[in-house]
């Protein structure tokens, strides 16, 4: 407890993961919560399984580079 | 806000993504809700990583196509 | 096979949670899915439970109606 | 895009909320996305329903504080 | 690792929450994974949040008993 | 009703995924739920995307093997 579920486009570097979290667990730790209690998964989703306004990700945001 | 997540066996089809999306995004339009506010995950799913009746959809379902 | 989870704010009324299921059901059945396979769980999340932009959307969207 | 799920336990107070939803979305920020992108659901779960180690939470964490 | 997600209908009793998380506990265990190791949400979802052929479990199931 | 999502570690053998559905499946039979009503998704999840204690088990877990 907490378990965190993040989702986000495919092709996060290893570096932007620790950051994401290491970041998620601190904020967890301010409330006090200890940080081997702090569980994330980090869902890599293709752009092309994404929509936003009913538009797949692959064509809306085709020259947003992921993190 | 909607947020949607579809799974569904791997191998779906752009075209079928496409009208997935679009399909839905309708349904929550008609509700009222601005498209632009609808966000929708595609996970495919192996189908040996799912069971129906204690049994993988990778044997139970051998024949049947995915969209 | 699908499995649909949908997220939205909390106050749904029973009329939009039959219009929510029958469409997207619809959905998949034009995509050939037989619909006594389209299985769908809404989640009704508190607007105090729910952020966009790092804000609450009791807050935010406080004038907001859910459909 | 991100869209981040955080469960833990129920009773959370506003302001635990909103903590978390700065912090997190702070993590996203960071990485150069921008904070309008970052959609959060909080999932308040009571104890009884939450197991670690087969026991329920209710049980086996009864007298630890929520946040 | 690993998570478990448990989907089900709300009003499950207290004896049936302990009976899934020893269970689910216990298959992980004949796997080689430690107890303590695995962790489990229970989501009770009202019937009426719920649809199997585009009809709601309220509707379609209601002289089902929940466990 | 109900449906399981497992998120563990990638690397799952078909063996211990068929123990998996079926151990899990049992459960529920036994509170008198058939089978055929039991739906369950394995997600495996790479271990470089997964932290405990703000470290990502691929460098916390390394020697770890996945059943």
């Amino acid at each position: 407890m907490p378990i965190i579920h993040v989702y986000l486009w495919s092709g996060v570097s290893k570096e932007a993961k620790v950051k994401i979290v290491k970041g998620i667990t601190r904020v967890f730790e301010e409330l006090g919560i200890p940080s081997q209690a702090v569980e994330i998964i980090i869902h890599e989703i293709p752009r092309e399984n994404w929509s936003i306004g009913e538009e797949l990700a692959s064509e809306k945001f085709k020259n947003v580079k992921t993190p």
